[in-house]
């Protein structure tokens, strides 16, 4: 999918957001859902959502969603860094599937870093169940301010 | 440097943003500037940094000043889009050298991708004068909004 086009109401995390398909959820609010990314490139890799919105990618989204999202992403970073004490963090947002992107709904990426761990490449980490992400999200929950 | 220390007053950012070092400027208002990086990892690689914040990185930032931030990565994604017509954009914000960051001033990277090109790695771009830079950054600021 190139930068511009439809918004695909049956992407993954529309789904997600319907209740279609199950999520790990770290929190939400009535702007954002956080939850664990079910192909982590490292331990406690979270994105970061709208519900709102139907951008499909940061040229689309609306500036007050922008704003949630990005308030959103530093407040969980803040999290997973207090929970898991990684040694770095590595953000990423991809736009159109050149830039990266594999689910055309908007979303932030927070990759904890180690420096004895590689990160796994985007799109070819092992699903992980839920029985591992749980108790990662609750961790993560925990720490939130 | 991990994820916590000082905020190096010498960090080439904050040299940038005195003037003591150059930089090829896309635009700029009271609260951000937008660059050239001088080791793009593709065609039309621009930086966005704060000029008042000492935030090493997206845990430290003030909430206003990253909230001016992504309003100015938007604006600047949309522009780089609009200008060179890349297939892809893939938006990067590392914390901690683990995480990939190099420069300790919070910044984040606006990355054009083509699909028949890959990208560069990150520390691993050759340097590129500002010939080459300029009339990539006036194609840029001509497209903004």
């Amino acid at each position: 999918m190139s930068l511009h086009g439809a918004y695909d109401p049956d992407n993954v995390f529309a789904k997600i957001l319907r209740g279609e398909l199950p999520s790990v959820k770290v929190w939400e609010d009535d702007h954002v859902l956080a939850f664990m990314d079910v192909f982590p490139q490292s331990e406690g890799h979270v994105l970061i959502i709208a519900k709102q919105s139907k951008a499909r990618n940061l040229l689309e989204v609306e500036p007050d969603v922008l704003a949630h999202m990005t308030a959103a992403l530093q407040r969980t970073a803040r999290a997973v860094e207090k929970a898991l004490s990684p040694d770095g963090l590595s953000i990423m947002q991809f736009n159109g599937d050149a830039g990266g992107q594999t689910v055309f709904h908007l979303h932030f990426h927070i990759i904890p870093r180690w420096a004895d761990r590689p990160m796994k490449g985007h799109g070819h980490a092992p699903m992980a169940d839920a029985a591992t992400l749980q108790p990662l999200a609750d961790r993560i929950a925990a720490a939130l301010d």
